[in-house]
C-alpha cells in the first residue's frame, strides 16, 4: 500500500501541499535543535521520524539534514515510490544504504548529530570511522521525538480515521463473539475486521483476555476460551494509512455478579476522572493522579500497577508519557491514551482504554465505543 | 500465548528434557566461541536469540552467560512464564531491564561480549561506562546466529507445522478469491485463515499483488483489485508458537495468455533446478547458480534481481543466505527458501517460493502446495 492509498482517503493538491508545508516547517524546528547542539547536520534513521520529515513510507531509508540539503537515501526498490513521496532529494544507494551516507558525508568537516538510541553500535562505530575523524560524533537525543507530540491538523484527521476504524471493526467483532470460542479466534475475527474496513494491520498484536486471565496486563491471545458468565477484555489497536489508534473494552457473558459490576464501575469511574483533569496546560502526571486517586478512593489503587497512558501517533507508544513521574504538560494537538486497569491476580482484571485528543478545553474522545459494560449473549 | 500453548501441540516431559538439553547444548557452544573471542561471559540481547539459548518468549528479556552462570534478566510482568519456561537462574529487575545486568557485573573482571549489531549504540555506551573500566567490551558478532543455521529436531518439527499451517490457510483463502476483490480484502482472508488455524499471526507482512504489481518485490497489499483474466501473487507465512514459514505461488483468474504460461514455467524450472541441487554439502552459492542459469538458459536471468533464498526459522530472514556470493555451504537440519523470481517492471511478475529442509540426500519441501498454476475462476 506505497503512498498511503487505502483508506487515507484522497489528497487533493491543497491538502498535499499543506502535508509538504508541514514538513518543510519540522525540518526547520530539527535544524534549530540542531543549532542548540552545535552541530551542523543530523542523519535521521529511525523510520517513523524519517517519515515524519519527509513523507517516504518505504521499510529503508535514511535522512541527511543540515540546513544546505536535504537527501533521502533509500535502494532501488523504493526509486519511483520515493520520488512521488518526498519533498526533497532522493539518492538511491545500490548496496548498504548507510554506505551512501558516509559516502556523501566524508571528508567534510560537518559536526554530525545521530540518533543513538535507533542505531545499532556496530553502525554507530563504522559511521565514526567513515566520518568521524574532523569532529565527534553527537547523539541527536530525541529531538524529532520531541516534536512528534503535538500532532498537525492532517495528523489529527489521522489519527481520527484510524480510531474510527478501531471503533467500528471491535463493534462489528464484538458481535460474533460467543461463549466457547478461543481468545485466538476473537482476535482473528478483530484483525479480520480492521484489514476489510482499510487498516494496513493491527497497531500492536490484539489482546483478548478471557475471565480471569484479563488479570495479566500482558496476556497473548492463546487457547482460553470465552466462557459464559464471565468477562472478556479486548485490547486493540489499528494501523491505518501509518497513524495509530489503541483501545480497550470489557464484554461480559449474560448479566455480570455485583463484584466484577463493582470493580468495572470503579475503573470507569477513574477513566472519567482522569479525562476529566485532561486539557492544554495541565501536567500529564496530574492526569495520572486522578486517576490513581479515584481508585484510591475505592481502596483499589494498589492494583493499578502501569502509567495511566501515552502518545499515541506513527507509533503506537510515543511521547508524551501519562504516569506519576513524567515531566510532560499536555498541549493542544496531542494525541494519547486514557487507560487505568486494576488486576486482580488469579481472579480478574478491568482496563478500560480511549485514545483522546488534547484540546485547550479538554480531551476529546476519538474511539467512540460506548463505555457502559457490553453484556453479550452466550 | 505464553509458553507457546496454542497449535505447537501438547509437551510431555520426554520433549521437555530434549528442549532443555538442546539449550543447554547451545549455550556450551556459545560458551566455546567466548573462549574463542578471549572473553569471559556473554550478554544476549536479541530477542530470538534469547529465546533461542533459553526458552523464554517474553518481549523483554536480557541473558547473562558465562561458564559459572547463566541468568535471564526480565520484568516483573513475566516471573511467572519466566520461571516456567526457562532452564536457568531469573532476575526480575524492577526500572530498566539493562539496570539490573549492569548491577550484576559491575566491579568485576569480567572480559564481556555483547550483540554490537542488535544493541543500540546509546545502551552500549553506558554498559560500557558501568562496566567497561576493567576491560573493553567486545562484540559478539553473529556467534549465535552462527548456531541457529542449523535446526534441531524439535526445532524442525515447529517448522514443519507452521509450514503445513501456512500451506491449508493458502488452500482455503484462495478458494475465496473472486476478481473484483481487493488485494487488501485477499491479504485479509489469507491472514485470518493462519489465526483461525492456530498461527501467532502472520510472520511478515503477506503479500497479495494483483496483475502486473507482482513485477514489485515488495508490493504492499492496496486497493488495487483482482481481476479476470490475469493473475495475481501470493507471498505469505505463518508464525506458529515461535517459529515461521515462507511460501510464495501465484494464481491466474481464468486460462493464462501463452506468454504467461512460459514466464511461469520458466521460473517454474529454476525452482526444480534449484531445488534438485541443494542438500548437505553443497555451497549455498551453487543452489543461487542453478536457479540463475535455468534462467539464462531462456534469456530470463536479468529480471530475476534478488538472491534464491535465505534460513527460516526463529526468524523470517535468518542465515544462510543462497545468493551468488554467499559463502555459506548447506548442511543437513538447514532450513532456507527457494524462490526464484522474475520481475517484467510494469507487465508480470512471478515467484514461486517453498520452505524447504536441507538433509543429506536432497531438500525436502515443507510448504506442500502444488506447484502447477493454480487456475481460478473469476
Amino acid at each position: 500500500m506505497s503512498g498511503g492509498a487505502a483508506g487515507a482517503g484522497c489528497y487533493n493538491s491543497e491538502s498535499l501541499t499543506r502535508a509538504t508545508d508541514a514538513r518543510a516547517g519540522r525540518r526547520q524546528r530539527l535544524l534549530e535543535a540542531l543549532a542548540e547542539l552545535r552541530c551542523d547536520a543530523a542523519v535521521v534513521s529511525h523510520l517513523p521520524n524519517v517519515r515524519y520529515l519527509t513523507g517516504f513510507t518505504g521499510s529503508n531509508g535514511i535522512l541527511f539534514l543540515s540546513a544546505e540539503r536535504t537527501v533521502l537515501f533509500t535502494d532501488p526498490r523504493y526509486e519511483l515510490q520515493a520520488g512521488e513521496e518526498c519533498d526533497c532529494r532522493v539518492r538511491i544507494v545500490r548496496g548498504p544504504t548507510w554506505d551512501g551516507v558516509w559516502r556523501h558525508a566524508a571528508g567534510r568537516r560537518w559536526r554530525i548529530a545521530l540518533e543513538a538510541e535507533h542505531m545499532s553500535h556496530a553502525v554507530w562505530t563504522e559511521t565514526a570511522r567513515r566520518l568521524g575523524r574532523n569532529a565527534p560524533l553527537k547523539p541527536l537525543g530525541g529531538a524529532v521525538e520531541r516534536l512528534r507530540k503535538v500532532k498537525s491538523p492532517e495528523e489529527i484527521g489521522a489519527i481520527r480515521a484510524s480510531a474510527k476504524l478501531c471503533a467500528a471493526a471491535f463493534l462489528q467483532a464484538s458481535r460474533r463473539f460467543r461463549a466457547g470460542m478461543t481468545e485466538n479466534d476473537a482476535a482473528a475475527e478483530i484483525e479480520y475486521r480492521m484489514r476489510k474496513l482499510g487498516a494496513e494491520g493491527a497497531a500492536f498484536e490484539t489482546i483478548v483476555a478471557a475471565g480471569e486471565r484479563a488479570a495479566l496486563p500482558h496476556a497473548r491471545p492463546g487457547a482460553a476460551r470465552l466462557e459464559a458468565g464471565k468477562p472478556v477484555l479486548v485490547d486493540m489497536g489499528a494501523n491505518l494509512a501509518g497513524y495509530m489508534s489503541d483501545m480497550t473494552r470489557v464484554a461480559h457473558f449474560g448479566p455480570p455478579s455485583r463484584e466484577f459490576a463493582r470493580l468495572y464501575d470503579a475503573v470507569l469511574e477513574a477513566q472519567q476522572a482522569a479525562l476529566q483533569v485532561a486539557r492544554a496546560g495541565v501536567s500529564a502526571s496530574r492526569v495520572d493522579k486522578a486517576a490513581r486517586m479515584a481508585l484510591k478512593a475505592r481502596g483499589l489503587d494498589r492494583y493499578f500497577t502501569h502509567s495511566t497512558g501515552h502518545g499515541v501517533g506513527l507509533e503506537i507508544h510515543e511521547g508524551p508519557r501519562l504516569g506519576a513521574k513524567s515531566e510532560d504538560a499536555l498541549e493542544a494537538g496531542m494525541v494519547v491514551t486514557v487507560e487505568p486497569g486494576i488486576y486482580l491476580s488469579g481472579k480478574a482484571g478491568v482496563r478500560i482504554e480511549d485514545t483522546v485528543l488534547v484540546t485547550r478545553t479538554g480531551a476529546e474522545i476519538l474511539t467512540s465505543v460506548s463505555k457502559g459494560l457490553l453484556v453479550l449473549e452466550s
